[in-house]
């Protein structure tokens, strides 16, 4: 039996050192936080929750279920074209955690916070019978009036996105022990890693400050984000599905029959930006991309019509959705059922 | 069976509306809210997390959940002598939640919303197989250097407190079902209220800046989080019993043979402020206070010594710290035990 920290304890001896290098948190010991903002700038704050057994595997790595629960917020940043500044942590422990597994989060914690230049602002400790469940709110500026929005897609824009998609799907498959027989150890641990730490795209968000007209990040899917956008833009945005950007070993997957597609365009957790911008500023767009080391990819257009999301396949003839059309974190940890199901032709 | 509604649709029906008038919140639509901030003040940030069968019981009254989870952070707000703003909700819903209590609570906290003049800026929903956990996150302003903070009590100040003490320990007895027998029902309903509904001193907060050294506010009850205090003011903050406030219910529980003062020293859950001032300010502090509409009460002194908190009783004694020397709410809401315990000359 490990022994127990009190909540106070938890928070002196493994988030106040955290907190200590950021005046900001005034360290963790006053009842809020105070962020300074610069004169010009508003505050971007978002805020997500993830729960374990939904939105990650209880037994992950508690250094990866800190980076991720940093990270999908670190891309909400991104998504807006604003400066990082540091994050608050509500965090509800399970009644039987074990201290060292606290000690292992906060060092995961600490490692991403650094690499990513964030403070630990604030937070809060809590008990409760059911599963871990961690809230982060992250607070970053942005010049007033410069923020990217999803509002900001225009009839005739290219549409773009960032990286590689289905590859947080993909990885998810290989969490639950799928794709063994199919990918080499060292394409398994990459896709794993796209589905547990997820890179925020946060230098390209800031490059595309005044380039993008409207953006957002992909946390549900391609599909299904794509509508959000859509429907905020009210524009209707045209895909063509052969230009989706695909990572190796998602193309070899694809070539061996797996409809990656699929995952590509209705997988969830990929953590990349759709952004639109007019054409004459592909230069741009390609600048922005080279200045933060990303991949970009135009992938189809911005179009009049209903607010939606048309797919394309090579042909230029419509792909309906495949059986997924909207990532619901609730089933997608449901263990390996209708795995079989998704090879090409059996849909 | 109650019809279910996705993430989407409940964010769609019953919080989005709440958000549709601040500006800041993007409509609920984009990756993260817009907060703009006056030039010369800073931004107040403090999260809260509640989860049921901690913090409250699973079947209050969702309406008072809601109020609940907004009214302690406002109460951290208060006790930085902050200006609130909005506040971010992140709620992980049991899997088998029902919408109507969803939109119960959605109901409560629109009322309390607007009760405070703040906004929703934005938030998350999830599912949880466990019980409901409700993580808020609040931002208000503050004048840049203005804000209250634990480690300004100086030694030769005042100390006071808002309010009357001990009333959410007894409303959390009212509502475990005791007290029946001695107390009227307007009676357990007012210490009942006080125990769901705290009433955060926003007003007061903000009339105490400049007035007051140091402040902060009583969740964990005076004892416990004097000695934050004392701590972070590196001084012995000493209190005199007899002085502490009691409203006129505990008033007539103490003289029926209850051991009022250690719930008034110990219980939690009062949401009142803690703060030191000058002698020489003890006209402004009043003013404050009658600006306010709140009672306040000069409970004790900031002394030189071991940082701390020390108790006197009538006679100028030490009183040792009961059986409960600080609130954990893992344990506040277990049932009746130990009730008859707390009967004078039973400890």
């Amino acid at each position: 039996m490990a022994a127990r920290r009190s909540e106070f304890a938890l928070i002196r001896d493994f988030f106040g050192p955290l907190a200590a290098r950021s005046p900001q948190s005034l360290g963790l010991t006053d009842d809020a936080a105070l962020i300074g903002v610069d004169q010009g700038d508003d505050l971007a704050v978002s805020v997500d929750a993830l729960v374990a057994g939904v939105h990650f595997f209880p037994d992950d790595p508690p250094e990866d279920i800190a980076a991720k629960a940093l990270r999908v917020n670190l891309s909400d940043m991104a998504a807006m074209g604003a400066w990082p500044l540091g994050v608050f942590l509500a965090i509800a422990l399970p009644s039987d955690h074990d201290d060292l597994w606290v000690q292992a989060f906060a060092r995961g914690l600490e490692a991403d916070l650094q690499a990513f230049g964030l403070g630990l602002f604030g937070g809060d400790t809590v008990s409760t019978s059911g599963p871990l469940v961690i809230s982060v709110t992250i607070s970053g500026t942005v010049p007033q009036g410069r923020a990217l929005k999803r509002s900001g897609a225009r009839v005739g824009d290219d549409l773009w996105v960032s990286g590689t998609l289905g590859d947080g799907a993909l990885g998810l498959r290989v969490a639950k022990g799928a794709l063994t027989d199919c990918l080499s150890p060292a394409d398994r641990a990459f896709l794993l890693s796209r589905y547990r730490r997820p890179d925020p795209r946060i230098a390209l968000g800031l490059a595309l400050r005044g380039v993008a007209s409207g953006a957002m990040d992909i946390s549900d899917g391609l599909w299904a984000d794509g509508i959000h956008m859509a429907k905020a833009s009210c524009v209707l945005l045209e895909i063509e599905s052969p230009s989706l950007p695909l990572s190796v070993p998602a193309g070899m997957l694809g070539r061996m029959g797996w409809d990656v597609l699929d995952d590509a365009l209705c997988g969830g957790d990929d953590y990349e930006l759709l952004f639109s911008a007019p054409p004459d500023l592909r230069d741009a767009v390609y600048a922005a991309a080279e200045s933060a080391g990303v991949l970009v990819t135009r992938i189809g257009h911005v179009r009049a019509g209903d607010p939606g999301v048309r797919v394309l396949d090579a042909h230029g003839l419509d792909r309906k959705p495949g059986h997924r059309t909207g990532w619901t974190h609730e089933s997608s940890l449901a263990t390996g059922q209708g795995e079989m199901d998704r090879r090409k032709g059996d849909t």
